[in-house]
C-alpha cells in the first residue's frame, strides 16, 4: 500500500490530472507549487453513443477557476483535439495569459479561437524543442517526439523537488516520414536523473512495435499505382503525415487533389500556409471544377473515415453529395481503422459504397493502410529505458491501459512496483525531495458535458435523463390546482412521447389519469407543498406504468397553479 | 561510384578488417595512423563441412606481423570464440604487449592461454564501460551492450580525423535478464557527432525486434514446472545468460544441477568463480554422484545442442555416455536453434533420443525456447538512430547481410546511400577530416586453415586437395629411374585409395601402368627433368582415367631416383 502524505504547498510539488486518466481524451495535467500552477494540454473528449446529444466532454475547471491567478502557463504538446479542444471552453471561464504551443498546434488553436472570437486577452506563444519557460518554481524544456501530427513535443519540468517528464502523445518510428524522435536529447534527459515519468498509455495493450508510417506510405503508393480510375481516400483529418503521404502518392501518379469535408479543408489550408506538404499549390483543384477532370487524373481526399453520418464520404455514399457521385470503377481507400464503437457505421458506409459500384479497400495486416500514432508495448519500454525514471505514472488512457503500462514498466527491470502510480483524475501526487507519494487530498474534478455551442456545461443527471428518455420515453402529468384553496381544479391530463403508441395507450393513459387523480385527491385533503404533490404524482404513476408496460418512463409532473395564472395575466 | 584516395599515413586514419567481412566469424578490425595500430577482436571461424579436417579458420596475420611494433593494443569486445578464439594463434606469430578485455572475456582468454602455455609476455588488462585507453593518435572509450554473454562492450574510437564507433556484437532487449544497454551513454556518444559507425550485421535479414531473453526464461520455467521426471537441457555453452536462466529455473523447481561437456564445464566454472550466477554452490552436483539422485530432482545441462558428434548429448543419445543413460520419461530440451548446416546432425540426435524414449522439446515460435544475441532489422535501425553517424560500414557478416544492413540504415533517413561502405576483408577506408573515402590500396589478408593443433596454418590448395581426395580419391604412380643414365629402372607401379574398388580396378590399373610406361619411355629418349616426368605421368594418366571412370582422382607421381637410393644407403 502506497503511503499517503499531506501536501505542503510551500515546499512540495503537486502533480495531478483534471482529465486524461481513466479515459482516452480531455487531457489536462497540472503541476503546482505554492502560488504557481503549470497546465499541460487542455483537451476535449468525444462522447460515445451513450452520451445522447452531447458534442463534447470537458473537465470540470473549478480548481483552475478558483486558482486562476496562480496559472503561469498553459503548455500544449500537439494539435489534436484531445489536447487542444478544451481551450475555447477553458478561456470562457478562466482567463489564461499565456498559451505556449508548437507551430502546428498554434495555427490550429488560432483558427479555432478566431472562429469563436476568443482571442482577445490570451497570448499564444510558439515553442519548439529549443524553447524554455522559466517561472519561480518551474524550469520547463521540450523534446521532439513522433506522433501523427507535426510539431509534437514532450515536456521536461524541472522543479526543486525533482525532474518530471510528460511524454505527450508519442510513438517510436525508426523510419519516420516527418519529424524524428530526439533520441539523443531524450537519453540526455534520462541521464540527468528523472524523478517521475508520465508516459502515454493509449496502446499499452498492443504487442510489439507499431508499423512505421513509411510502410503505410509505400502501401498507399502501391495501391495508387494499380488503380486505373478515380480514387477517393478517407483518413483522419488530424493525421497530417498521412495526408502528406497521400498527396505525394497522388502527385507521383499524376493526379490532381480535391478536398472535401470541413475539418480536412481546415487542416490542409493550415498545412499549405505553413508549407508542411512542400508541394506545388497547383496540384489542389477547386471543388467546383472537380468534374471537369478525367477520372484517372483525380484523387479526392475526404472526411468520413469513421462513418460519421454528416461527413463527406457518408454523403457521397448516400448519393447526396453536392459534387461527387460514385460511378462503377471508382476506388475508395480507408486509410484508417474504425475507432471502437464506430465499426457499425463504418461498415454501413462501406456497404453503401460497394452497392453503388465502388471498389472499397480497407486497412488489414496484409496491406498496412494505417498505423497508430501511439507507442505500443515495446515502444513504451524503450521510452522508459531512455528516460530511466525512479517513479512512474502512466497517463493518457483507460484504467486497464494504465495498469498494463505499469506492468510493461516493471518488466524492464528499471522501476519497482511500489514506485508505479495508477491515478484517476483528481488524484494528486506529492513530489518531495526526489521522492513521490500519494496526497491525502484529492483535487475536485468531474466530467462536464457540452451540448452544441452551450459551453456552460451539463451535469451528469442531465445525461442520465436523456438516457432514460432514449430508452423508455417520457410521461408528463399536467395538474391544475389552486394552492390558496388547496383544491384540484380539473382532472389531471397526461401526455407522453417515446413511451407507447398513442393508439394503444388511450385506455392506459385514461386509467393512469384516474389513478393520479385519486392519489392527489387524498393528498390534498390536508395542506401540502408542490414537492409533495409532485412526489404523489410519481409515486402513484410509476408503479402502475411499470406494472402495465414493464417500462420506466420519466414521469414529469407539471403543476399549474391558478394563482400563477392570474399573476401572469396581470403582468402582461 | 565512391571515390578512391591515397592513404597519407601521417595525417589519415586507416580503417580495415583482417576478418569478419563477407563471413560470420574470425572478427578482426584495425585502426591505423602513422606508427600506431589498434586492433579490435581476434576471432576464429568454425569451418563448415566443405573444409575437410580443418578445425579453425583464422585471418592471415602478415600485415600485423610486418607492423608488429605499431600495435598499441588488442581490444576484446566480448568472450565469444569468433572474437577471442584467434588470440592464441596470433600470439605465436606476433607479440602483443597489451590485451584489453572485459571481465568475462578476460577469464576465458586466461583459461585458454594457460592451457596452451602462451601467457608469458602478454599482459591482459581488465576493462569495463568506464575504462579508457589513450595513445598518441587514439582515445578509446567503451559502452555496455547486451549480447548473449556477460560483459559485452561497444567501442568508441576518437581520432583526430573523426569519431568511430564499433558496436561489437549486440542486440537490444528492453527487458534484459543481465547487463542492460547503456542507452544514455550511446545516445550521448551519438550527440557528440560520430563520423563512422561499424555495426553488427549478423541478423540484418531478420524482420522486427528479437525476442527478449526474459521471454525465453519464462518459457523455460514453464516447461520445467510441467516436467515430472528427469530433465536434460542443451544450449550453447557460450550463452551465459541462458545458462543462468536454466539454473534459476532448476532451483525454482527444486532440482540439482549436473553439467556435462568440456566447454560447458569451463564456462560454468568461470561463472561460479566470478559469481555470475549468484546461486548457492551446493546446487551443483558431482557427475559421479548423478545417479544417486531421484530423476525428478535432477537437471542435466550438457553440450551438443548443434548435434556435434562428440558432445555430451550425442553420446547420451548414442548410449555411450559414461554417466547418463536415457530412460523413458526423460525430457530433453534444446534451448537453441540449429546453426545453418547443422540441422541434419541435430535431427539425427533428436531422432535417436526419441527412439530410446525421451520426450524432446525444441524451440518453435510457439514456445520461445531460444532467442538470438544479435540485433535484427529494427534494432539495427535503433542503433543508427542513437548513434546518428555520417558514414556507415556494416561489419560482422556475409555479403548479403552487409548489403541489407546498408538498406536498413538508408531507410532510417539518417544516412545517404553514398556514405555506406560495404567492404571485404583487406579493403581499407580512409578517415580524413571528418570524411570517409575508400583507399586505393588494399591490406593483404586471406583465410588461414588450422588443422588440429598445427597453428602454422594451411593454405587454400591443401583444402582443395582434400576436397578432391574426398570426392574422387587418389592414384599414386611410383616410377623408379636412374637420372644419370636417363633410364627407367622398372615398370611403373600404381596404387590407389578412394578411387575404385581394388578388385574392379586390377585390369584398369594394369592398363594404366602400361600407358604411363609407354609415355615415359618416349619422354626419356631425351634428357629431361623431374618436373617434366611428373607432368608426363599426369598428362598420360588423367585423360585415360577420366575416360574409363568419369572421375578425376588426384594423380601423385612419385619418382624414385636410383642415385638417391644409393646416397641414402651411404648416409645410414
Amino acid at each position: 500500500m502506497q503511503e499517503k502524505k499531506i501536501y505542503n504547498p510551500k515546499t512540495d510539488t503537486l502533480v495531478y490530472a483534471l482529465g486524461g486518466l481513466g479515459e482516452v481524451g480531455k487531457n489536462m495535467y497540472c503541476y503546482e507549487q505554492d502560488d504557481e500552477i503549470i497546465v499541460i494540454d487542455s483537451g476535449v473528449m468525444f462522447p460515445d453513443n451513450d452520451l445522447l446529444g452531447i458534442d463534447y466532454v470537458i473537465p470540470d475547471y473549478t480548481h483552475l477557476i478558483k486558482n486562476k491567478d496562480k496559472i503561469q502557463a498553459l503548455i500544449i504538446t500537439h494539435g489534436h483535439e484531445d489536447h487542444i479542444g478544451g481551450i475555447a471552453f477553458l478561456l470562457t471561464v478562466c482567463p489564461i495569459k499565456k498559451i505556449y504551443a508548437p507551430r502546428f498546434a498554434k495555427a490550429l488553436i488560432e483558427k479555432k479561437l478566431s472562429e469563436k472570437r476568443k482571442l482577445s486577452k490570451t497570448k499564444i506563444i510558439e515553442i519548439d524543442s529549443d524553447s524554455s519557460i522559466i517561472t519561480k518554481y518551474f524550469k520547463i524544456g521540450f523534446f521532439n517526439v513522433i506522433h501523427s501530427i507535426p510539431d509534437s513535443l514532450g515536456v521536461l519540468i524541472n522543479t526543486e523537488n525533482g525532474r518530471i517528464v510528460e511524454t505527450g502523445d508519442f510513438k517510436f518510428d525508426l523510419t519516420p516520414v516527418g519529424q524524428n524522435m530526439d533520441y539523443q536529447k531524450i537519453a540526455y534527459i534520462g541521464a540527468s536523473g528523472i524523478t517521475l515519468l508520465q508516459s502515454d498509455s493509449t496502446n499499452s495493450e498492443i504487442q510489439g512495435f507499431s508499423i512505421s508510417e513509411k510502410k503505410v506510405a509505400q502501401s498507399i503508393l502501391e495501391i495508387f499505382k494499380k488503380t486505373p480510375q478515380r480514387l477517393l481516400v478517407s483518413t483522419f483529418a488530424s493525421n497530417v503525415y498521412r495526408l502528406t503521404q497521400i498527396i505525394k502518392a497522388a502527385i507521383a501518379c499524376g493526379r490532381k487533389i480535391c478536398v472535401f469535408g470541413r475539418s480536412m479543408e481546415n487542416v490542409i489550408e493550415i498545412c499549405r500556409k505553413h508549407k508542411i506538404f512542400d508541394v506545388d499549390d497547383n496540384v489542389f483543384i477547386d471543388p467546383d471544377t472537380v468534374n471537369q477532370y478525367p477520372n484517372e487524373e483525380l484523387c479526392i481526399i475526404c472526411t468520413g473515415s469513421q462513418g460519421e453520418p454528416l461527413a463527406a464520404l457518408s454523403r457521397i455514399a448516400n448519393g447526396i453529395h453536392k459534387h461527387i457521385k460514385i460511378v462503377p470503377g471508382d476506388t475508395v481507400i480507408f486509410s484508417s481503422n474504425p475507432i471502437p464503437g464506430n465499426s457499425v457505421s463504418v461498415d454501413g458506409v462501406i456497404n453503401m459504397l460497394t452497392r453503388i459500384g465502388a471498389n472499397v479497400i480497407t486497412n488489414s495486416p496484409l496491406n498496412s493502410l494505417h498505423t497508430t500514432g501511439h507507442a505500443s508495448k515495446e515502444e513504451q519500454k524503450l521510452m522508459i529505458q531512455l528516460i530511466k525514471p525512479k517513479y512512474f505514472m502512466p497517463v493518457h488512457g483507460e484504467y486497464k491501459m494504465l495498469k498494463i503500462h505499469c506492468e510493461n514498466a516493471i518488466e524492464t527491470g528499471l522501476i519497482e512496483e511500489e514506485n508505479c502510480f495508477i491515478c484517476g483524475n483528481g488524484d494528486a501526487l506529492i513530489v518531495r525531495n526526489g521522492e513521490v507519494f500519494r496526497s491525502l487530498n484529492r483535487i475536485v474534478t468531474d466530467s462536464i458535458y457540452v451540448d452544441g455551442t452551450d459551453i456552460s456545461g451539463l451535469n451528469t443527471s442531465v445525461i442520465k435523463d436523456r438516457k432514460i428518455l432514449a430508452d423508455n420515453g417520457m410521461v408528463a402529468v399536467i395538474i391544475c390546482i389552486d394552492s390558496r384553496e388547496n383544491k384540484i381544479l380539473c382532472k389531471p391530463n397526461i401526455v407522453s412521447r417515446g413511451f407507447v403508441f398513442i393508439k394503444e395507450s388511450q385506455t392506459l393513459l385514461k386509467e393512469a389519469e384516474n389513478i393520479v387523480f385519486d392519489a392527489l385527491k387524498i393528498k390534498m385533503k390536508n395542506k401540502t407543498t408542490f414537492g409533495e404533490l409532485k412526489n404523489t404524482v410519481r409515486n402513484s404513476l410509476e408503479p402502475f406504468l411499470y406494472e402495465k408496460t414493464n417500462r420506466n418512463p420519466i414521469v414529469i409532473p407539471v403543476i399549474l397553479n391558478h394563482i400563477d395564472a392570474i399573476n401572469m395575466k396581470k403582468k402582461s
